[in-house]
């Protein structure tokens, strides 16, 4: 990560350390999204492997509780993701973000999802809407 | 609450009967919303009067964070109903739901946003869905 | 309810109220077991009704959850139970402790799992114990 | 509960009607304290019956837990109370609105504890909030 | 960690490989144990040095909870956990899970405590059930 | 942090390794104050950016609720703490045994909040006791 910077001197050192602390940045927060979906896909195998039908009809389900019918999935996807934001949790909130994310919905929309729950729930869901609003952060910037 | 049908005889018993019956369902179910927004309304009278300006100011900003913004209001009661499903909070659930109902949703539509609650927060959200339910019926009977 | 005993005197007076006591506790109890059900049984053919088929699956995957398996079906009501009670929901509690009732639970066996809730969940669980040991006595009371 | 007023007319009715209206609001808040203080010993004499040792023991650490140390009570009975409204268990909330009244809580100082647990918990301690003034106007009307 | 492989060729580098791989799984999984061992033990140790009795004695009666009684430990074990699970504690449920190992409850009875605590506390439950399956893999690759 | 001590020797060297080792656990528990409160603030710095209302609205609400008033500044940080204690929030927990420690709260008078969250909430508050007391312990060597 520690990139000789001798050869520049004088203003463009400004110039080019801002493109890399950009660089550095979005490199970060790719990692952040990365490794929630890798931790998430290798535990999903490890508990599907077990065979467990309960569990594996139950993800199902939670598939399904998601998709297209009376309400659209865009609507669905921000209510799972105020009522993870309540319950504070936050795998499931980055879920849902992601989710929110694929579909469309801006960072003004986002923040007033976030309101709603702050306001429902109060500041305890305060240091979980920190770690939501980082981890949209690094969905935006990984889509640049 | 007992009516002497004595007068009654014949196929016409079954017939004001059942009218009978559903105009005393449709008095039961208003009482329950009576009762709901008049408790309310009364307790938080009590509560204003004493004057503490933390609850006043909150109290504020709980009736903006549902107003039309980057999210319309409909979209808003949705995540305020999903939020207090899960929270496990009947009196909540209420007064999202006559939102709902006021805003138009409709019972197809509701009963989407009963299964992500039910989904997110499991089985222990049965019991409230089956008071909130029951509220629906009363406000849906009521408009009739 | 009211019964003249004006016919009775003496101390057979105190002998027939003790009995008169004990049956109107258990006609009470009774009544606590089957509003329950009631209105449970009522509530859930109204939900059903509507067609959800997450609702209806999860519904179907609840009663799955508790079937007989690596564990036995006394064992997961008893899990069953103390989530439940953790987790402060009495309708769950009284469900589970009928299911634990059926499947021949002694009383010092639901004790040890009320102890359990209480050290997990702590004192907020008190009022709960309350009202699952009053729903206890009422089980025990009907089938005597 | 039905008084015949019919001696009464003129002004003189306004006025002991409005005598009659507070004191059937004292008798009723009697009521509503002394239910709740009623069901407690009932239904604790049943469960210290069953002589579970963990739950007899619980509970006297229970009132350990608020006896004077580097805290007062007053203190603790305070942060018995924030605990029990962020939890959303209205009968600790109760419980615990009981024994600050007891130690000469203001309403003042009560309300800040409200703005307290409304903010740190949301709205949806709002409800909870309404039938702890409730019990307090209850306690106050009871001391009169 | 990073071991020279350089004297390894041809087939036999892929048989060692895969060795190696175990052993730095094994590895890992045993890091995880011994970390929340370790730190819980030092944090206990710190707070059991300020001699707060209230502590003392919850840490006691929680002791009690678990031992054999009207219910055997193993039973109560799986009931702490399950507890743990839907009130979603990471560091309990490890707890819990350890003990579970060590009085010998299998992989498929370990699902069916995971498939009521999700079915009972929603999916909310699921990013708390992956860090239980990694925790459980963890103490079943120590053992072997 | 690898520093020489190739030049101590005999019974200097347990001297010196000791104020070594107070200085390095000094050291790290600045560290966990810090990178506590740069995270906090780079994050709220990022949702303030956004601009919405009733998030700033709220904030500001969270500061005066805090206020001197009919209670003081002390008491109401107890309070707050004693809230997150049984909400189970670390961070929440971290901001509030920040500002106790500000307002000179003893470790005597701490241990005793953190007893009424263990009886109130139950051992599922003892892992987040356990991360509490180590924050505490920061903050204390901080300040020395």
């Amino acid at each position: 990560m520690k990139l000789s910077n001798s050869f520049l001197s004088g203003p463009s050192i400004i110039y080019f350390s801002r493109i890399r602390v950009t660089l550095l940045k979005i490199y970060f927060m790719s990692v952040l999204v990365k490794e929630f979906n890798d931790y998430r896909s290798r535990m999903n195998e490890v508990i599907l492997s077990k065979n467990n039908l309960v569990m594996k009809r139950l993800w199902n389900l939670d598939t399904n509780a998601y998709e297209n019918g009376a309400l659209d999935k865009k609507t669905k996807e921000m209510l799972g993701l105020v009522a993870s934001m309540v319950l504070r949790c936050d795998d499931c909130i980055k879920y849902h973000i992601g989710k929110c994310h694929e579909l469309g919905i801006s960072t003004e929309q986002l923040y007033e999802i976030f309101a709603v729950a702050n306001i429902v729930g109060g500041t305890i869901v305060v240091p979980h809407t920190r770690r939501a609003a980082e981890y949209w952060e690094a969905l935006v910037s990984d889509n640049q």
